[in-house]
């Protein structure tokens, strides 16, 4: 039989030894659990920006992986830890929007409040539920644990709203949700919204006007900036060989802006 | 039976090949272990934060688990490189006071130096025993042989002391031992330490006073420094939202004062 | 049967969901795989030090490990990805020069072209070919897939022309190769090259003279620049107790040279 597959979303950093203690619990109560990293580097407490990379590689997941997700500033208030199980995956943490966004749509989906407490471990620290409620909870549903004997059922997720871009006839106006490791500007316009001006469409960023959008980081002119789909299927700004929020001085927030070019076909 | 469990932590950092090549002579010897990191972020050469970071995840490690741990500012010095076994788990690492706290107390424990070259690389680099000697030795322990094969028992381990906090009637004196991702700053001064005073103790550090001790960050005031229990049973300095050291200016090593509230009772 | 080892070197970082991506495609295809990372943090885009890292840890890897290597400035473009086989092990990635040198002088080596669209994701994103094709690759090989099934065989591996010390008959002419986390410059200087005018060899690096070369850190003068053969059997500066890369203001590409001492023997 297969190993049971347990992946890991944090603000922790891995500075410190939180991430390895909840490794430690996980395999204390699964030892057969192969355990991956997917970021602990979400800005502290910066739940968006957790609940967006999330999303982003809940495609790519393996069938039956539960996926321990954990920034959480109100740790130790009465919000409630849950386990949703969704899609043929289970995510357990702090219900704060971080794991609506990645189970969106999906009608199958069941929530529960991890209130059981032989599910947990004995003493819960009020300051590090990741290692004390949620690496326990997840390890059990690894272990085979149905997600109702985790606790009561729950009828809604608490939800963040991702800002949706301003779409006309002519323009789309957008903003900057996440900036990589290479400074690329990730927005929250997607394939779809592109196509109402298509890819002859002027991005405006900043200083910056971008003439069209290209298909690739090798297709964009050396050391300017560009404008392309990437690998989440969002319009991203980026240099060929260098990095865009450091040319452009531009952080998440900033607005962008699609502009048909005058004469072009939609 | 269950797959062997290796733990690293060590002040290699992730930015080289260092910890990569560790993990592969692990998976050379054992390729069956499960290898999980505690960190690899402990300030270079920083014994004491090592030590401190060991003893803070030992409480959470499975049965079995094989630890190995290099923070190493004498490697390919006369210093013994040393395999410990104790309350269930074996240590493997350079024997200058990063393994010790994390078995005192112990009085079953078995303490050996790496001498038998059979169980380390045939040829140890004077500048990486991390690589040529800890992990081929509990590379080995994890497959089974014995503590006693990896060579001569030895009587005492090298001991680090870690500044005791000083207790009066009226007052608890600390000073920060570790300041986390979050910025916030762990102490010296244990719950132990706090009965003395109670949770009525007034908390001074820098400039800033602090009226109580809170039991979770979600209770302190939002962009104040707060003083709370931390999730290893030591007193922390958080701020809610924020960084305690970024809003004090203060680091590792600065002092901090409980004291009795007027007119409380203990 | 032993579990099926993957190892990833890529210039990613951490800081996103890209590593984990990658991980979560190679254990939906083989979820027995025991996955570790070589390193991550390759300055981005930046082949030369990504070769050398991988050159570095190849000696270590176990037999029949698969490593997934990427970084690619190309990523998109018309360069090929590949697949090798040398010396027992197997790598995947951007043909680059990024693994050529740590195959270099095995004769033993079949490399294909991953054209073989049952062995990739269905859709290949122009932007994460570390996703799409290369996990997937590396995941169907681990799996047990011939290399001859991912495609077509291809002649040559893009080189990569690491500089060569100028070696004359009293001093020998190198570079700083790479600096690591510790500070340690690690030059092109190897130990054969160090022979030629014996550890008597003062070295000159910046405005520092250097009296000998040292075989450990804890051998050199504290808190000066020092000079030894690292793990990598490469020449390093180095400071015991500190950043030689600090201390000196010295990086990449900074000019070494180790002269014999006057009167002293070959």
């Amino acid at each position: 039989m297969a190993r049971p597959i347990i992946a890991l979303l944090t603000d922790f950093g891995l500075h410190d030894h939180y991430v390895g203690a909840m490794k430690a619990v996980v395999l204390g109560i699964c030892p057969d659990a192969t355990i991956f990293d997917i970021t602990h580097d979400i800005p502290p407490q910066d739940v968006m920006t957790g609940a967006l990379e999330l999303e982003a590689v809940v495609p790519f997941l393996p069938p039956g992986t539960v996926v321990v997700t954990v920034v959480d500033p109100g740790v130790g208030s009465s919000r409630r830890g849950v386990a949703v199980q969704a899609g043929g995956l289970c995510f357990v943490g702090p219900d704060n929007g971080l794991i609506e966004l990645a189970v969106r749509g999906h009608t199958d989906r069941v929530v529960v409040d991890i209130a059981n407490r032989s599910y947990t471990r004995a003493s819960i620290s009020r300051t590090f539920e990741g290692r004390d409620r949620f690496a326990p909870a997840a390890a059990w549903l690894a272990r085979g644990v149905s997600i109702q004997d985790l606790g009561p059922a729950v009828e809604s997720l608490a939800r963040l709203d991702v800002p949706e871009p301003l779409v006309s006839d002519d323009t789309i106006d957008g903003v900057v949700l996440r900036v990589d490791r290479f400074g690329n500007l990730i927005t929250n316009i997607g394939l779809d919204h592109l196509g109402t001006v298509g890819a002859g469409g002027l991005v405006q960023i900043g200083e910056a006007t971008i003439e069209r959008v290209a298909t690739t980081y090798a297709d964009l002119p050396h050391g300017a900036p560009g404008a392309l789909v990437g690998s989440t299927e969002r319009l991203e700004i980026a240099v060929n060989g260098g990095s865009a929020a450091g040319l452009l001085q531009i952080g998440r927030g900033a607005s962008v802006r699609v502009r048909r070019r005058r004469g072009s076909a939609l």
